[in-house]
């Protein structure tokens, strides 16, 4: 891993012996939070040190880009023990602006060393950021937007030197969202290594933040699909496609197929339908505690596209089936010595003690608008 | 007839020798419509001879009341063959004011007589003005908003002299708004005559704009009621309630039941169920030549209330029922030479061409407002 | 033409000399319907001579080829001048067993000659046959379900004899139904040709019997669509897709995608949004007269599918955009001496006076199903 | 107190000196449950020394009353330790056929008494043998149904030896069902005391298992809502008016209103409106640990009425307001030494390690029924 990143130097970083360090001081700042309870809205964010390996993650835009210079100059400048890591094709855009940050060639050097990451752009670039661990724990992840709102977006960028503060000096309020892991099987119970699931391992679960959906995607015909619970038979779906949605992912997917808007404080798995061909297949709330399995039928007349966060994750065939639940639930082993509070989950930073989401359900989704120019008050509908 | 118009006079009009001519020039003013089908969105308003008996509705509020003195006024000062009317409320409120202003103590004086409708006050006004012809046919209406905007109401008060010139001159479009009768019976299917049903003769179709309704009211369970249509078993619904509604009503009540929203050009009886206990109860919309029966099972446990355009029209016992359907539908016998165009509906004066209905839909509902500072444009959700 | 029937001869029927009068009898037997306006539910289906070019479509399975073998030698045993015109791939199947059937090369003669079509199978079929014929009128069709139900499909195959002795001698009731038409601009308006657009003749209008739909289809992202009425703006769409149905659609992918029920004799075309990101986009309801424009936004990030009846029709760019509206509202040139009545919509064989159509919606969509168990007559919910 | 319980002898019980053993032998039996979380599906019920005042709840109905004798004659034959206590009117009613068993005319000793309790009816029966605890914790519940299914009755009445058997054993599974409470004060924060919150001390909590909800009842107009989540503003909210569900009340009124169905095992409160004049109002869920206002405007322009239940509570005018959350957050005191998991819900009394509400669902509600004769298999939707 040394090798990999001298190589990974040579496409971004001056620094050579800037190298070494950063693959030293690893993983106890990835286990910031003090507090109990999943169900806790907002919690203080704790660091044992401060953290030094900081990714920046942006897309490819050229404000955003020059906001992630100024962001990395900024942090270079004022904190001289943090690191700059930046995913390898915004290091490559950024050789010359950023001569300093580093890079990774494998994915796993950065799930090594990585503390806490920082995104810029929309909320598609959180997703993104969340996606890169989606084999292993998320570091806390500091969002920022660009002009426009997003709803996993708590800070605007021009206050980006307080936010980065007070995450540093841990006197940041952190809102923990769950995750839900996917793993995929052939008709027989193996582990599918298609797509995704070939990543990080074979058979490794996947975590998405918003959402597992299965959907007919460019096939023209609904699917059939068969819904299991803990391994008993719930229902068959003729549909679009079904969403397993997270509470944080209810205002993504699954609100736009009409499922209800669930507070990420709520310790939920939502089951939502895509366009059933039913009357009577309403959205579906189950206990974290439950695995769901969803099976293409054998008799679908067609594959259909399992999509995660909105990336493609693999195509099943008949008879095939992803296994969904809560991160642990699914089966990750807790190491010795972990606290349950350490697992699952990524700890975003929020605006203070407040989680802000009623705000953001109200400015943001427009939820519950009243119709203009009425008040009840004065009779007559006036 | 003359001795009411006399007594009439006392409370609101100095002037006695105006009462004979308002009982003479009588119903030819009152089909004023020249056009085809009841499809056509917009039509132009057309009278014989200009509508010389005008009633003013008002609501019970200060402003709307010297707004309501102001426009008298001026069709008083203007239009010197135009008598006022009010109703003996405001007759009796106003009659300061309004000294020349006529009134009437029977119902049938006024559909006698008045050739056209101006209101002024919010959505319940125009529907309080047409609940005054809920048995017979409605003169044009022409309404005014004061203040706070209203889905049914195309012009703000400070435009009244320029839309009353166009109503008066035949310059105007009019938008046709379908109504739909009830009339209620005994399980042995005698007509009821109590409540409204007793108004205007026993057994009188009683005709709404926006929307029949049948709920349980104060009663604290479910209702049990039957479907029929054509006399035809449907389903039998254990609910709050049921709205039967017009197009004009799909943005009224059957909106917040869930209903869709149905432009007032389009021919249709919706269906819509208040909270009904079945996952599968889809709102349903039949053709107008549908005549709908809703009875309350002599199953259920309470009374359940009938109510139109949110009047309250009487209490239904176990094993009554409605019959619900469009006007003609519902054996409104057609006068010799008669045309087909002249019956049924209400003729809303618009403001112009196009019917503004979606602008309205837009502005007034904020029908499908877009998620605060999202644009899809560029990449990732930004 | 008559080349190509000769051709087709070759392929399928051993009875060239049937060729000339198949290509004699045209379009007469074609205009059967007698009775008005498009809102009767139920009219007589009344040919001035009996139809004497049957089409027979079925779809690829043991089961359904069998019935269509024995009704084929039915028809040709008991009728003897009906002709029976199989589609070129059925024709080659059943070249043993139907010897004496005709087929067609060119879809232009199929239009020219076909009296009737008579169908076997499920819902697909009719949609498939409707399809066939989706640029110029339908003729009359008497559909067959085998074992399964379907909501198109009012007969039951065992009773073939009867109701086809029906629809020949004009005992038959038929329900109209409506197709709308769907045509494909460029951004600057010009017809294109892609896709279905390119058959029958450029920028000709394609009919759908069920819907037109734009959908994402293989874009993981949303789709942005641009939605006009009569060319004024009505709203933008971020959302999966968009649906325009037909009443007949209603139960299609409309009700999937949560828009309401309506009856076929209700004239009116629905917008149905799939899987909105708007808490608010409520499907809507505009009158026949109304012609839609959906315009792939210049700023969506994706291609978007056009599908007509679950047949994928063309893929739609950047700025393009579709012009639904019922058949003549899209400009279909009235032909001298065509009444009304004439043009649009499908007449289908149904069952009687009645159109079954409530029956159908109970039973097999179980609307309003009730909940098991539960009569609430006798207190405390039981 | 014994004098009431004298008295209460002389209308049930031939039995004197049986009065004085009741009042003994109190609450520990009461707090059976071992496990852990509340979360956890499925529970064992364990007592330290089992049940021995059993209050019988049955509602008006000769079947049920008939059944009702023949399971307290078993009680009373077969478990001689087991005290038989009837509710004061059914006490009177089964005078002559229970003369054994127990009644009170003061609640609080039935609080201080019962040990469980066993329904005999619909679901309304175990909603009212919860109401008799509303204020208080709530022993654990047996339910049967007679006849038509339940969808809190997880027993068939003819099984009642061996449930009742495995429950005074500890042998049964319990499914912990979460509870709400709800104040209600005036505009100026003092408790209100009318209506239920008069009972059981002023401002007392009033617990309930579906739902509290606010609703317009007799009011024909909209009430105006205002909604806050721990005292900050959420919305105002136009509507018949709000359910605060429990996960068992989604599959009730809440399921009517269409919010999502929501598994007990889930920690949530739900907030779903009854017909919003919004098009935006998405039933929203919150976690256990807020605590939500709902005031009814001061611009309101009728009372509305509170119902718990389906039980009316109170009539709530302008400007007052109800508190609504899980009960502990709502201030119950912790009495020392009782451990968490001691307190809140109903312990209901199930029909094994699975807590059979998928089945439940399917059957009972026929959730995602499939349509009719349509199997997607082989191609073209037969
Ligand atoms: N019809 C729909 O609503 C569809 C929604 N999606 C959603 O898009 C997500 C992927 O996002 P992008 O890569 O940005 O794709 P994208 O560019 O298609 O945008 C999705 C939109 O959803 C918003 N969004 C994402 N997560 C959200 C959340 N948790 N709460 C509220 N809004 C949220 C984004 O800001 C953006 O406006 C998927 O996880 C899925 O939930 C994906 C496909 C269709
Ligand atoms: N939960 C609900 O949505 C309820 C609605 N209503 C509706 O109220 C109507 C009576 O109106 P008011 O006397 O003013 O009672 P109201 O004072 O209770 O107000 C009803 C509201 O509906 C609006 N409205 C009325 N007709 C409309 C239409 N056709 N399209 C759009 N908005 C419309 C009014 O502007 C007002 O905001 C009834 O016909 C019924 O449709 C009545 C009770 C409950
Ligand atoms: N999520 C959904 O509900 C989707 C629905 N479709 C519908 O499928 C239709 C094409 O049908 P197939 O070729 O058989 O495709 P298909 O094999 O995918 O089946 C569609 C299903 O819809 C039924 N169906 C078709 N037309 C109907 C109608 N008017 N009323 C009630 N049920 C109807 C069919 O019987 C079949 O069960 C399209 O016109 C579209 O409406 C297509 C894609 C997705
Ligand atoms: N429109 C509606 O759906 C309304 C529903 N209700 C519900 O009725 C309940 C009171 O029940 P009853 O006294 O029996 O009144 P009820 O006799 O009016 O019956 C209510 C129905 O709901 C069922 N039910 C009750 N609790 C349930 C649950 N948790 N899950 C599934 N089904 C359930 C009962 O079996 C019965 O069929 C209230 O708590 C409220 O939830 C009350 C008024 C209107």
């Amino acid at each position: 891993t040394l090798a990999l990143f001298q190589q990974a130097l040579k496409s971004s970083s001056s620094l050579p012996e800037r190298t070494r360090p950063l693959l030293e001081h690893l993983t106890p700042p990835r286990r910031p939070l003090k507090g109990t309870g999943t169900n806790t809205v907002s919690q203080a964010l704790k660091w044992a040190t401060p953290p030094r390996n900081v990714l920046l993650v942006n897309k490819d835009d050229d404000r955003v880009r020059n906001s992630l210079v100024t962001l990395a100059q900024h942090l270079h400048d004022t904190y001289p023990g943090v690191n700059i890591l930046l995913e390898p094709s915004a290091s490559e855009t950024l050789r010359q602006a950023l001569p300093y940050a580093y890079t990774f060639e494998n994915i796993s050097d950065l799930h090594r060393t990585c503390d806490a990451v920082i995104t810029l752009g929309g909320d598609g670039t959180i997703l993104h950021a969340a996606s890169l661990f989606s084999t292993t724990k998320v570091p806390p992840i500091l969002s920022f937007s660009l002009g426009t709102l997003g709803f996993l977006l708590p800070f605007n960028f021009r206050d980006f030197r307080e936010a980065w503060e007070d995450m540093y000096h841990g006197r940041a309020r952190v809102l923990r969202r769950m995750r839900i892991g996917c793993r995929a099987f052939t008709s027989t119970g193996i582990p599918i290594t298609r797509g995704v699931f070939g990543e990080g391992g074979a058979g490794m679960i996947q975590q998405a933040m918003n959402e597992v959906n299965l959907h007919r995607g460019r096939e023209p015909h609904l699917t059939l699909l068969e819904i299991y619970a803990d391994n008993k038979f719930v229902t068959e779906a003729v549909a679009d496609g079904l969403i397993v949605a997270t509470p944080t992912g209810s205002t993504a997917y699954n609100l736009s197929a009409g499922g209800p808007i669930v507070h990420p404080g709520v310790d939920a798995l939502m089951l939502t339908p895509i366009c059933p061909r039913s009357l009577s297949f309403r959205p579906m709330i189950f206990p974290t505690s439950t695995r769901l399995q969803l099976r293409l039928s054998e008799k679908s007349r067609g594959a259909a596209e399992v999509s995660m966060d909105g990336r493609m994750a693999c195509v099943l065939n008949q008879g095939e089936y992803l296994e969904i639940g809560v991160g642990d639930g699914l089966g990750i082993a807790h190491k010795e010595g972990e606290e349950s509070e350490d697992r699952g989950g990524i700890l975003c930073v929020g605006r203070g003690e407040d989680d802000g989401w009623v705000q953001d359900v109200n400015e943001l989704l427009r939820w519950n608008q009243s119709f203009q120019g009425r008040t009840l008050a004065h009779g007559n509908g006036e």
